[in-house]
């Protein structure tokens, strides 16, 4: 049964880790590693932040913010008045309880223990099971470029809501990103990659973009499954849409298709795009059409056991 | 008069800040500064902790937690619990608000700046108008040495309760400790020393061990005034009596008197001391009786204007 298949998910922030929590309902623990994006990490007063890992973690630990979809649920915001109080930065607003989870962090990576074991150790103590593991241990940032120039992500996407016209994007510090033995071995293993509904540019690219990553996936010759990001020419979340229509793409799943067809071999379309569903096809996918929006925590089991249906018993 | 003279104010937490708060209310900002421990200061958890700088400084500014004696005012610790559940140490308790101030100073001293730079600059943001200088920019660590070994100074306070029996004390790193330019003009410009009614030996004692210190202030023939922070055969707040009584001596003023003998001028003594008056005066002080209690803001006030009283006119 699919369930005893090893599955290594690659996954951005809220989308990737919705699906994520599907497919931790749906496999054994130990079938499962997912492999979160980090170049949108920061160092931020004096901490280090990151997004990605932090909201697959909380949404694992049944933890996130549903309604708010990043952070912590019943968060408190004291620090931060206190911090405008004090004339600090608090355009990235960090939650009372998720300053614990940025002390713990930051205070072991200066300690010289990698961010593998740092969030090992987090989902240890917060009693995940799954395995989450960061792209790589090399501090990597993406820079959005614009046409008010170039922003790290952070400023982009929270200090400046998205508003600049994107022209591209590059991953600073890539260069000295190699696989970590986690994920090495993780890749050995698995009999099935599943690319998670997140942004293609700045949420699945910088993983694939860690030296040797995606070539060890191909390498295997085991399924990988995109989950399309796009339904129904929008984003379910996050600017992806935006970013393609400046990017001069046509919004929609066909893009997201095109953008991965040297790397995929299948893609879960949303019943709503079936019309695109034949040319997807004609790009050499497997595809499947189904419900990819995952409001309940049965639409996220659903989507999961559909994906898993698309592995060899 | 009294309070166009320029008063230097030694000041370790909770006694000696309400002491300096009472001597905002009487002296012109510009005429007042006070100089406080900061051998009480530890890295927790990755952040910079100066309890007697932080407890003076929210005093000033209105935001300290009377009740508690300590942290802020309105103080909540969704910080902490999150901490707990993540397994982290707890043992020193930082409030939300409180830890926007931690972070501030820590990412400000990563950054190189002095704890003298960093403390004048939290202070301006906060408004608060008299000088307020830590005792140095090295880093000094009192150590308690108890019948359990040594402590660091907060692992002895707060991590066990004052519990171990106290033998003596060290100030590890004061070797390395000199005054500051901002320390060293205060004492040139001072018309008097105050030294509030603080522990001698954990508060006071680390600031008079900088190098120079000590002797720079009595190279100025102006009065020294100690306050006793021993009333009654018990010190109003904090361990000094339990030390006294350790280190085998009697817990009373007259002690504390024979401890700053050859440093103060003058001792202002609660009334309810009086019968140890004549003792003090013997050992070389005038001697003051008023009430040294400080329960409400006039107390404060009212000690304050004692204290200047003392100073020629």
């Amino acid at each position: 049964m699919a369930s005893e298949l090893n599955v290594l998910a690659l996954s951005g922030g809220v989308g990737g880790a919705k699906l994520a929590l599907g497919l931790s309902h749906e496999l054994a623990p130990e079938n499962l590693t997912i492999v979160a994006n980090t170049a949108d990490d920061f160092e931020h007063i004096g901490l280090w932040i990151s997004p990605d890992l932090d909201t697959v973690m909380y949404t694992l630990a049944g933890m996130n913010n549903q309604e708010q979809g990043w952070g912590l649920a019943d968060e408190s915001w004291n620090a931060m008045s206190a911090m405008e109080r004090l004339q600090g930065e608090t355009w990235f607003r960090l939650g009372d309880q998720d300053i614990a989870t940025h002390l713990l962090r930051s205070q072991w990576l200066r300690e010289g223990k990698s961010i593998t074991t740092v969030t090992q150790e987090l989902c240890r103590r917060l009693g995940i099971q799954p395995r989450l593991l960061p792209m790589c241990n090399a501090k990597v940032t993406t820079i959005v470029h614009t046409d008010e120039g170039d922003l790290p992500f952070q400023r982009y996407f929270v200090g400046r809501q998205c508003s600049p016209v994107v022209k591209g994007f590059s991953f600073s510090g890539i260069e000295h990103a190699v696989m970590s033995e986690a994920v090495l071995q993780t890749i050995r293993q698995m009999d099935a990659v599943v690319v998670c509904p997140s942004n293609p540019f700045v949420s699945v690219a910088p993983i694939l973009a860690v030296e040797g990553l995606k070539k060890s996936l191909l390498e295997r010759s085991v399924p990988r499954i995109v989950v399309s990001p796009i339904v129904g020419g929008a984003a379910i979340k996050g600017p992806a849409a935006k970013m393609m229509k400046e990017l001069n793409m046509p919004v929609n799943a066909l893009t997201v298709a095109e953008y991965y067809k040297d790397f995929a071999t299948h893609f879960v379309l949303d019943q709503q795009d079936a019309h695109l569903a034949d040319a997807i096809s004609q790009l050499g996918y497997s595809v499947m059409q189904t419900n990819t929006i995952m409001k309940s925590l049965d639409d996220r089991c659903q989507l999961a056991r559909d994906v898993l249906g698309l592995l060899p018993y």
